[in-house]
């Protein structure tokens, strides 16, 4: 697939300054593109290689276009990665379902697949689920009963939906990932746990993403809720009950406890862990291997464990760095004003 | 499934207040509860949502029951979240075996599956590995050779248990988990390393459930053991002969490195980190995102980077919280005495 | 499988001691070791139970070979737990494919799959995909289109390889992998994020190893790369484009964020989060639950969050420990000095 750079141009909006006939038929980074590629410059870190990038075209930040040394057609965009990202989304486009049950999947009688999805080899879903147009399910997947999966979304293979799961259009899910599995609801019972059973369900919004391995547990009485446009990378955990807001994006490894609601366009980075019953506000950012143990109800920049705001963090960072060096003065103060004992070593 | 209120009252031994004849079908939080369904009141904090809930009846302790302004039908327990959980099984009750073995599993000839066990499809069962009565196996679990699923215990979807993996009766194991992978054993070879088979097995036993995407890896040489009762979340990792006492419950994304012992009714919460070669007492509670990097010998209740007592955790964490300010203000001191010297900063 | 005593002394180039014509068919711990096992004693900790050890032989070093009071047959080695490895790997080698492909697998017309390689039950094969000399292909396990999977390499149940993924020789793959999920690329567009194409691969050199539900993401535009003789723990999560130098060594529940990488012959301990854009000096150690959020450009010794070399580590934690008492005594010396006020507490 190619396009004329003009055409890309147009299609992203950007500015053009170069040979608007130049076909591109793919995109790659300034050190290994060649002459039919696209690259892009988003970052003052690399504006060097613009010097010796052999790319065809590359998308520029006004102010790289004009500082940098680099001669070849450029794609001015105030927003150069956004608009790199839309020119590989159109050289690149999703697959589209190759319409058609594999012979080895297992339908119940009463699921309703829509006659342009794509239902993979060793495929089984279960009796009153509905697979929407363009969905593509790949080998492997297990869908339960009682689930709804929307038009154009994807499972990749071996995707788990429990029972009663609902996922919206449009949506991507990665290898592994294991919707609707019961919450940990447990009742203290003399020396042991009782298990509460796990009522409610998972709903997926439109335009979701959920990584590989990821887990999202059911409700223990009310839905789990991933709002619309949220993505998860892969090893998340979230917890039953749990809501999370339109557009909220978290990274690897970082796990949610129950019933805990984070708002709309947050952002929550690697490893970090969430308790439960919190409320995040919305428009927060939490830096990774953070501990969130209270609830955040201003938005802002939060890390660390204990979670404080992100400058005051960084300031204690600095200083745990050194404590065991603090706590030496300290003695040497207390050894001048005649107070200092052994006993605090 | 409907049961009469005081069929309910009798069957959780709790006292009674208001109608007996009630039809009850279903259990719900106290918002959304209607007249048929009982909901439960076990913390202070939603004791004000018992003047407006529509529930038929609730759950109540002695003195919520006296104190609320609930006018409804009120069972009441001195548990009332313990009676809640065994209604909510009375009224939930966990599926049954549908006897019977999928026309797409694949079984060794030498396996032995109880006529009343239920195969899914896509289920893979190796050579002599035994299957209880009762047994339910998701489909697409894989299950070695020479493995046991003991009577009335339950694999959801896309389970795997490596060869000699022995599962005891009632369990549950939630999908993506894995038993008996290889340890991590490696012994140093020049630059490299060189793999040390792993030749223990996996032992579980009686009435364990483990969560989704759990790994429980075999033992090097000796078996890694996890003992009836056990709760183990999502996303747990339990490393070569680690054994875990009876009814331990541990929350999701903890890592347990290998050969550690950990005693009986132990809590362990979520993102924490064990080591291995540790031996932790009965009776433990660790918090959150803790690390344990020795023994511990006293039952209590532990926390942190470095693990201290939780009280200790909980007071240096809040001086930890303003440790910029803690090292200004020995700066300040410092001044004052005349040592304060820039080299400090 | 048997051999006698001689004949594994000769195998790893240890020095006899006693019968040589001792039959030896298994290995065992030292408590649990019987007349036809060999155990090892690697660490002077378990030195006491050479005494009472019933195992027909033991390996050991020079010095335990001479202090202790065993008495069976001594087969003595300067590195005893490698020795031991090495009989371990004769006495119990790993599997041989029995060459064929399961009559439920499904295969491309187009995937080569070598005569000599065995397919398990419900395999799926991509188009174009190679299988090597003597592979393993677990059940249930599915690989996409264009993948390679080199000679005598095991892929144990249920893992996932998406297209184009390349897995070397000799090389151990645990259920529930998964290979070239798409990695976490995603641009901001206006309140929510487009998802940037992930176009790289995943390629895996000989003998490495990679744990149970561990995940390895494709490249955004340049390969994730995972070198000869890498060891990868279970869930292990290592984002795009990251590259990984031989015989590096990482235990569970790591996240290693995009674009970093990590040096040859690194040690990384469990529950570590690394950041993104890194490079990692060749030879380093890293503790468990550590945060590397800078390069680390010197080989050595770290620990911790934020990150300090190991020794400063311990003094830090040690005065971390007791952060709270540090602060009464700045208090006290406040007081002292007239300048103590309430508001700091």
């Amino acid at each position: 697939m190619a396009y004329l750079l003009e055409e890309l141009a147009q299609a992203v909006g950007g500015e053009l300054r170069g040979e608007g006939r130049l076909p591109v038929d793919g995109v790659a980074t300034l050190q290994a593109a060649g002459a039919r590629q696209i690259s892009f410059c988003a970052n003052p870190r690399y504006r060097k290689l613009l010097e010796t990038t052999r790319a065809g075209a590359v998308v520029l930040s006004p102010s790289d276009a004009d500082k940098s040394n680099y001669a070849g057609a450029r794609l001015i965009s105030d927003e150069p990665y956004l608009a790199f990202a839309r020119i590989s989304r159109l050289l690149n486009p999703e697959p589209v379902a190759r319409a058609g049950i594999d012979a080895t999947a297992v339908i119940a009688a009463s699921a309703q697949i829509h006659p342009d999805a794509e239902i993979g080899p060793q495929v089984v879903i279960g009796e009153h689920s509905e697979i929407g147009r363009g969905a593509i399910i790949g080998a492997g997947s297990i869908i339960g009963s009682h689930c709804a999966v929307g038009a154009e979304t994807r499972l990749h293979a071996k995707v788990v939906l429990y029972d009663q799961s609902r996922v919206g259009q449009r949506c991507i899910l990665h290898s592994g990932a294991v919707i609707g599995a019961d919450g940990f609801g447990l009742a203290k019972d003399g020396e042991g746990w009782l298990k509460i059973p796990q009522l409610g369900s998972v709903q997926i919004g439109d335009d979701v993403e959920i990584g590989a391995n990821t887990t999202v547990d059911r409700g223990a009485l009310e839905d789990t809720i991933i709002a619309e446009g949220v993505k998860l990378d892969n090893q998340i955990q979230i917890g039953h009950g749990v809501q999370i807001g339109v557009h909220t994006a978290i990274a690897a490894c970082t796990g949610i406890s129950g019933s805990t609601h984070i708002g709309d366009r947050c952002t929550i980075a690697g490893g970090t862990g969430i308790g439960g019953h919190l409320e995040i506000a919305s428009d927060t950012f939490v830096a990774g291997l953070s501990m969130v143990s209270r609830s955040i109800n201003q938005p802002g920049s939060y890390a660390g464990i204990p979670l404080t705001d992100s400058t005051t963090w960084r300031r204690n960072m600095a200083q745990l760095r050194k404590l065991d060096q603090l706590a030496q003065r300290v003695r040497t103060l207390e050894k001048q004003s005649g107070n200092g004992k052994a006993d605090h070593e």
